[in-house]
């Protein structure tokens, strides 16, 4: 690979030209990595909502064209200066979300939200100098979340790369870089469930999955699926879920139907849906005394939390995590492991693979609802 | 004592006929206390806003004639069928929510709200009967959150005494009752904050300044106080509030103002008004991140908590106590035993002393804004 460093790739990569419309296979030029950038090749990458959400791009700021992509799994091509951490061949995650390991988040024990490379959607360029390391005759094509795997080689800051185990098969363990470990963390991160303890989850998409998988892993006696999609727990009964709840088919707020059925509360709940009012029945549907409720998924702006305060006072818990509180660069190469000791199961996770000619199948898939995670193979 | 073991005690008790008139000093009948009941001697009790606001009865239900009082120190004069903790001559603290040592709450770690014995202001009677112990010439008088301690007799259930140090002063922890644990374990049992972090009060009335206390026990580097009582300011600083906030005093919402003199919000906060405002400005003053709020004012019924869902999932936490996390009978002990230690001092909570008969001035004393705490001394 040393003969490509220092000099200009030209490679594949998904173009979205417009919001909503097919990406489109282009060659593009990859800039060499600057300070602290790391460029690497993209062997397996999968898809998210998040990618969907911005490439449809409604209600956000459009940034066009771009290439889109943050669930990935590659290996280090070439270094830019100062980057000390990883060299050529090393295998990485690209996160959506940093760690400096300078700033007061990095360097505190709870949270993982870095004051430098936290998400940004709205920007498109590299920190280092504001400009895209992606363009096409000249013409720069911008990068997503600071990741842009939907690319043969991206370019992405040294603190958005975890280092991980080489034997970990990249086409598995590439779905640890969003989604799944976001749920996962939630729930053992952050609900924390004692063994024996019962468990709502709300929503049941990957997120919600993973959360689930936590919870069994945790050795919770009772996983409570809640989604409006009744379709959901047959699936989820891979992942743990041991009863289901459709708030449709209650009268009653789900939350009184939750408190009913666990005798005044569930120990902990997990929200995975982005819905407000799920956000509120997983608060109110944990037990008075001693309930943890996480809130993971992402509302929309106006959105507002409501409830009565004595819902706090009686003791219980309301958290919110962001990647499941996994600091990426500390944390997710045991994450990784967790995997490679069979404790984790990610196949389950994943329903469909495409090669990366076929990427616009992927986006197809999950806007009919059909995939929980379709794999998209760089080479082949 | 025990010449009165079994008898009906004639005692003087302080008696609400009617509400917000003041109380009579009268003759009543105590009777023996049942199974699983004590009757006590009072010796030392003072006043907490919570009995005069039942004294007001202004939106709840006027239950009169009734003997209010929840914070004081007695001794053990008998005790009913089936009681063992406890025996003639203990020194002990009523507290106005229990521990039953038997249901869910009690045998969780995390939680104090004993079902059974959970605070109830509604019920003017015992739970065993649902009779008063109380009476005048055969007529009943009610008893107030199981524990009426304006009198010089009183009975209560045996889960409702902490059995304390007998060298412990009862004029001085008699205010371990109720509100200096409620904001002492407010911070040290629920926020918990880390040695050197920044802590904001918001309340500084007697509940607030024990949460400070808590902090300053805690080793808070800055302690930050916020009232619309300006004159708060200098009798906090006693309990090692280090700043002042007046939100009267800024345009811009309270939350804000501490977010810049902290770069970006406290690493505590914690809540003693009882007023939603400045619940939800404690919630969104902490740090996102690492954060966590709790919640200790009793709100209005209507109240609604409202923030942004944003402000959750970035990471901060939102917890509420009820009597400081303390379960009352297991830790309320160990609590008396930190005054004795010398590690918290209650001197400087107790502004004022009179005799029994003057207890309509400790109201006053009250109503006025002019002492913390008003020790009433039933002999002399
Ligand atoms: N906090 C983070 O770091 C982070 C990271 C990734 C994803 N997310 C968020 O997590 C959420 C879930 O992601 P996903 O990929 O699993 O989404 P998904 O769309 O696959 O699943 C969401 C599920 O929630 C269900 N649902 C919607 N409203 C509901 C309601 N009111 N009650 C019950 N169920 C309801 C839907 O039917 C669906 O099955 C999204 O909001 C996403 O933005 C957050
Ligand atoms: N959770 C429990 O177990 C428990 C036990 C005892 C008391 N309490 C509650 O704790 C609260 C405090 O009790 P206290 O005896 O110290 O009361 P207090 O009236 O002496 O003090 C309250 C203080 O809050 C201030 N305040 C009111 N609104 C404010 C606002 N918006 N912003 C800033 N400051 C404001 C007032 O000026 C006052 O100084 C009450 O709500 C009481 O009911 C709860
Ligand atoms: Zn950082
Ligand atoms: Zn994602
Ligand atoms: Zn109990
Ligand atoms: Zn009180």
């Amino acid at each position: 690979m040393a003969g490509t460093a220092g000099k200009v790739i030209r490679c594949k990569a998904a173009v979205a030209w417009e919001a909503g419309k097919p990406l489109v296979i282009e060659e593009v030029d990859v800039a060499p990595p600057q300070a602290n950038e790391v460029r690497l090749k993209i062997l397996f990458t999968s898809l998210c909502h998040t990618d969907v959400y911005f490439w449809e791009a409604k209600g956000q700021n459009p940034l066009f064209p771009r290439i889109y992509g943050h669930e990935a799994g590659g290996i280090v091509e070439s270094v830019g200066e100062g980057v000390t951490d990883l060299k050529p061949g090393d295998h990485v995650l690209p996160v959506f979300t940093g760690e400096c390991k300078e700033c007061s988040h990095c360097k505190s024990e709870e949270s993982n939200m870095c004051s430098l490379l936290r998400i940004n959607t709205d920007r498109g360029v590299m920190l280092h100098d504001g400009k895209s390391r992606f363009s096409i005759k000249g013409k720069p094509i911008y990068h997503f979340v600071g990741t842009s795997t939907f690319s043969e080689y991206t370019v992405i800051h040294v603190g958005c790369l975890a280092k991980i185990n080489p034997l970990a098969p990249l086409d598995k363990v590439c779905v640890l870089s969003c989604g799944i470990s976001t749920g996962l963390g939630a729930t053992l991160n952050v609900a924390k469930p004692p063994k024996g303890s019962t468990v709502a989850i709300f929503g049941l998409g990957a997120v919600g999955l993973a959360a689930a998988e936590g919870a069994r892993i945790a050795g919770a006696s009772r996983i409570i699926g809640v989604d409006l999609n009744s379709n959901r727990f047959e699936d989820a009964k891979k992942f743990g879920v041991t009863e289901f709840v459709n708030p449709k088919h209650h009268r009653k707020p789900v939350q009184e139907v939750i408190a009913e059925m666990t005798d005044g509360g569930v120990d902990r709940s997990v929200e995975c849906t982005g819905n407000i009012d799920a956000m509120i029945s997983a608060f109110e549907c944990v037990h008075d005394g001693w309930g943890i409720a996480v809130l993971v998924g992402v509302p929309h702006k106006e959105a507002v939390f409501k409830t009565h305060p004595m819902n706090v006072l009686n003791e219980r818990t309301l958290k919110g995590t962001f990647f499941g509180n996994y600091k990426p660069r500390t944390d997710l190469p045991s994450v990784v492991e967790k995997y490679m000791n069979k404790e984790l199961e990610l196949e389950k996770f994943i329903t469909h693979s495409v090669p990366f000619s076929q990427i616009n199948k992927a986006f197809e898939l999950m806007l009919k609802g059909e995939s929980l995670r379709c794999i998209i193979r760089m080479e082949g």
